[in-house]
């Protein structure tokens, strides 16, 4: 059996939210990483404080990537409401080998609020680069 | 003096863009493809075809990776009229050894269309694991 390669849960530290008034001094990506830290997260996956996942107008924001997985970015997180749909998808994407949480077990705010996915180092391209480029249709 | 880890210049060939009526069969993120192939990169530079970047409310999308450095993601390509802006980008990003292209070098484009960026594989945490989490000062 080969081991599961480890995940990492990136948390953005500066994300402002969608709040005027945070709670407290932190900043709420701060606060998330601060609330995942002291919840605890599933075995194997590792909490990462980011400084800047640069997806500020929709944050909190966070990524779920490890081993030859897609890495999913996420935003739109509340730091107080989504703590258990956040440990939820870590644990069903750690138990992914590609990172592609099955659609019908993806927690409703994943499916919703992906702001972006990147393919794993090791990846198939999606054109075989041997093809010549796809004549464009209106010039033949 | 150390060889510079390659790039990859990944682009999204599901991205139907922003146009109503693509100018043939090919969405817009497969012309953008096709268009980079034609043109030719960098040296040091790979086009590589991603069947979706999953950022498609904003699309075209590329992204920029590679070596030890930060991976960025942008939006809102126009896979006409930025292809120069793209290789030059692609070009500055792979000089540098992180993947933060200086801001006043960064075309405009890149600046105000970023949708994510995440950390290489090797970064600092940024907030220190040792350091136990920062109380809640509403609750000290």
């Amino acid at each position: 059996m080969t081991a599961t390669p480890p995940t990492e849960l990136l948390v953005c530290i500066k994300c402002r939210g969608q709040v005027e008034t945070p709670a407290d001094d932190r900043r709420p990506g701060h606060a998330l990483h601060d609330a995942l830290a002291a919840r605890g997260l599933p075995q194997g996956v590792t909490l990462r404080a980011v400084d800047c996942l640069q997806n500020c107008d929709h944050g909190c924001t966070v990524a779920l990537r490890g081993g030859n997985r897609w890495t999913y970015v996420y935003g739109n997180v509340d730091e107080a409401s989504h703590l258990d749909m956040l440990v939820d998808g870590a644990a069903l994407y750690h138990a992914t080998d590609d990172g592609l949480i099955p659609w019908r077990q993806r927690p409703e705010h994943l499916k919703r609020n992906c702001v972006a996915r990147v393919p794993p180092l090791d990846f198939a391209d999606a054109i075989d680069p041997a093809t010549p480029p796809m004549p464009n249709l209106t010039e033949i």
